[in-house]
């Protein structure tokens, strides 16, 4: 039985911390959630919002009380963050965070904690970020979306249990696999779609004359380039973070496409055909987990695989 | 003054051919829609939904009595359908077409007629591809899309108006380019982004094990490979149609990867912000010329620039 907390702290009111400010507020799984932002204004528009409960502009305070902590900061400031807060957490008080790298997080904490302490949850919830700012908060943000936590081999079954609960309750699939599988999974999903758009562009806008063929361009690209519209930063910070499975992906792409350019100047029709209808079919397979019509992976709080909720595409 | 034309023949009655079809039919821009189709059963359908006011199973005779014939056929077949139909052609008749590479149409051409019949006039609609088949045709299909004409020095201009005036009169905005431009400018903002994504997606679901990582992808993903889905005969044949620009492009985006990649590796952040902040800028201008706010090209039969329909991103 997991009980109901009494404050949970959300350091950082963006749109994933304010969403998630704003699920457990709605869905009432605390008595106080308490947020901390060093943009001032962010909280007191949490408040107006009823993203959140309070605000502290004391963040050693804040966190000397919490149940549970959320740290929703970008993953360069979370050591810094964690080395101010490590002489006040309370030692039954869960940490958990949503940096889209895990094994940096966890170096992080190892370089602040010694020893990654039990009742840390590292997590990562797959949701857009193409918003930003408190106002953009949503409390059915997570809803249908995947959330991957990356337990270490000494962190506590409940605290886990707690986090995974949490992030069901906001209506998310929330699965578990190693930090370096993490990784892995994400250069190859997302970071490596990111690089190659952002590289497209930058290559085809290079050149003045270049701009104009935009003009030409239709949904495909449109589609294909849209998250080269994400943020420079946060991408910079990604590219550091990720660098060795990123670079691991990199290579293997690059050596599909330096096989695909050979297979047009030679006009070789089989190989081709081989990449395009396997690429086709892979896609569709991707379609099929989307649309609802393939089997989940066995969620943490649940013992059975079930089909997913039927969904739009969205 | 372009006078109304009496008999339409379009070849191939797929998405475009059907759509456009279609679109004439509706606006009476003809006393006669004609179709033809190797496949006799989407003659029938056109007949049926209203496409096509009537069909012929003689395509030499259809040809014979046409004022214009659209050939909307696969690029490859171009060539053996004019081989079929250059003694029978009407020498006023105007001769178009709808395929998605330039240069080797106009080669074809050649190779049937000698040298490019003044009335030939080269066309492209700029239109997505995804579903197939007269079913799929609507009249509405090239509403607010580009239509890129590419006549050569010696093409009739009134022959280059007509059809601009008919793809105008089904909504879309009519470009003119130089077949070389037009190959450069598709190889660019269609082939590479669709290479990539096959490449992409093969690479990707190369080994069995992963397979399992599409279930992580999230929308970004979704969106950026859903070019990976398009038919892998077709993209076979644009890929020998337009090899030489293709490997251009493919050879400037691999350098400009190559430059990205290194920067990765030395935690060069200053390239790494550079070129995610001029990507994100280029994106944002692409956005804006196709929500409207930015000036569109002259079109062929008007003389000033003016700003697009503010239109919704589809």
């Amino acid at each position: 039985m997991i009980e109901k907390l009494d404050r949970v702290l959300v350091i950082g009111l963006g749109l994933i911390g304010g969403s998630f400010a704003s699920g457990i507020k709605r869905q009432k799984l605390a008595n106080h959630v308490v947020g901390f932002d060093l943009n001032i204004q962010e909280c007191k528009l949490g408040i107006e919002l009823g993203v959140i409960d309070e605000y502290s502009n004391d963040l050693l305070q804040a966190a000397s009380e919490a149940d549970l902590i959320m740290l929703a900061v970008p993953v360069k400031a979370t050591e810094a963050i964690l080395s101010d807060l490590v002489s006040v957490i309370k030692p039954t008080a869960i940490i958990t965070d949503v940096g889209s790298t895990k094994m940096n997080i966890i170096e992080a904490a190892r370089h602040v904690f010694g020893e990654i302490p039990h009742h840390f949850v590292p997590g990562h919830p797959i949701a857009g970020a193409e918003k930003s700012g408190v106002t953009a908060a949503k409390s059915d943000l997570f809803e249908r979306h995947k959330v991957i936590l990356t337990p270490l081999t000494n962190t506590s079954e409940l605290a886990v249990k707690t986090v995974a609960f949490l992030w069901e309750s906001l209506g998310a699939d929330v699965l578990e696999m190693t930090p370096e599988r993490h990784d892995e999974v994400l250069a190859a999903t997302s970071h490596l779609p990111h690089i190659l758009a952002f590289s497209l562009v930058d290559t085809l806008a290079h050149e003045a004359q270049n701009k104009e063929i935009f003009r030409y361009a239709a949904g495909g690209f449109r589609d294909f380039t849209r998250i080269a519209a994400s943020d420079p930063v946060m991408w910079h910070d990604i590219c550091h973070a990720n660098k060795e499975a990123i670079l691991d992906q990199l290579d293997q792409f690059t050596e599909g496409l330096t096989k695909l350019r050979q297979a047009i100047d030679q006009g070789d029709s089989q190989t081709l055909l081989g990449i395009f209808t396997r690429a086709r079919v892979a896609r569709e397979y991707f379609s099929t987990l989307l649309t609802g019509t393939a089997y989940e992976l066995t969620p943490v709080n649940q013992k059975e695989a079930k089909p997913l909720q039927k969904k739009e595409a969205d």
